[in-house]
């Protein structure tokens, strides 16, 4: 049998997962299933992404390797693996989250590999403030801006940041609860 | 009897508990009223903030009327009433949050009005990625940087955003969870 890396494995299979989801009757499907997810309250959610908090514990257990390294997201960004892309220019990418949270759930991240907000340094200034530009403009795009929206970024094991490379998740499309995790 | 408009009536009470709170024996109450909250699990959070969305929905109705006007935290800004800042320099100010979710939670807002995300624009790139560079200074000055924080933008009514006065939460200091409300 061979035997894959963890990170090997993960990109098999999320790199699967995004390509059965962009075949139409699979996305059908998905659409119909995370509208019944949505309709009715958060804790359908929860249970999809209950063990967030133990993933990003692993991952920050075996961070020391890796941090600076491409990611996934790279992947995204180079169009090796496909994303369901609703916005790009020449700084930075917005995509939908493969595990939305609400009727809208989009990641805006920047081109450049910044590993997490605790890894910006004053040169990143401009891309920061642009990437919430961004997301304010995608808000509008995705029309959840007039009923209002939220936008989260997760940074590190207590933040459940599963991905170390910097992205703002633009979250809408329902009444969101109080506290934010 | 005295009838005083919402907002007045709100920036008095406000006031009147900042005032309290930074009496030195019922600040050490709250901090302990605040730990034993935290020290669990965010139900406790829950239930102390429970009326945000229909707070965020009342303030959402009426907000034709009032917005880009000065809210309570222009009052923080120009000293007229307390906070407990932990930084400041010539673009933002960033102090504890009356009602914290979490054992650290800082709002860093920007001096100048901006009512929320959804008024930002390009001008305001600059500063929208000094808030957001404070945010990650201040999570260090607070140690939650090591272990992980979240930062969260809310805007509008589905947001939860209760004052329109741009403000980023810098929360940490216990493992949060997902999805972020």
């Amino acid at each position: 049998m061979q035997v894959l890396p963890r990170s090997a494995l993960f990109l098999r299979r999320f790199s699967a997962l995004a390509t059965i989801r962009r075949t139409p009757v699979v996305h059908k499907l998905v659409e119909k299933t995370n509208h019944l997810l949505v309709s009715d309250n958060v804790r359908s959610y929860a249970s999809v992404k209950s063990d967030e908090a133990e993933k990003a514990k692993t991952t920050a257990a075996t961070l020391k390797d890796t941090i600076g390294q491409p990611t996934i997201f790279s992947k995204i960004i180079d169009k090796s693996i496909p994303a369901d892309i609703v916005y790009e220019d020449d700084l930075c990418l917005a995509f939908k989250d493969l595990q939305p949270t609400a009727p809208v759930h989009i990641l805006v991240i920047p081109k450049k590999i910044i590993p997490g907000i605790s890894y910006a340094d004053p040169d990143d200034q401009q891309v920061l403030g642009h990437l919430l530009l961004v997301a304010k403009k995608v808000a509008e795009q995705q029309n959840i801006s007039k009923d209002g929206y939220r936008i989260v970024i997760n940074n590190g094991m207590h933040g459940c940041q599963s991905i170390y490379h910097l992205h703002l998740h633009l979250i809408g499309g329902r009444q969101l609860n109080w506290p934010a995790g």
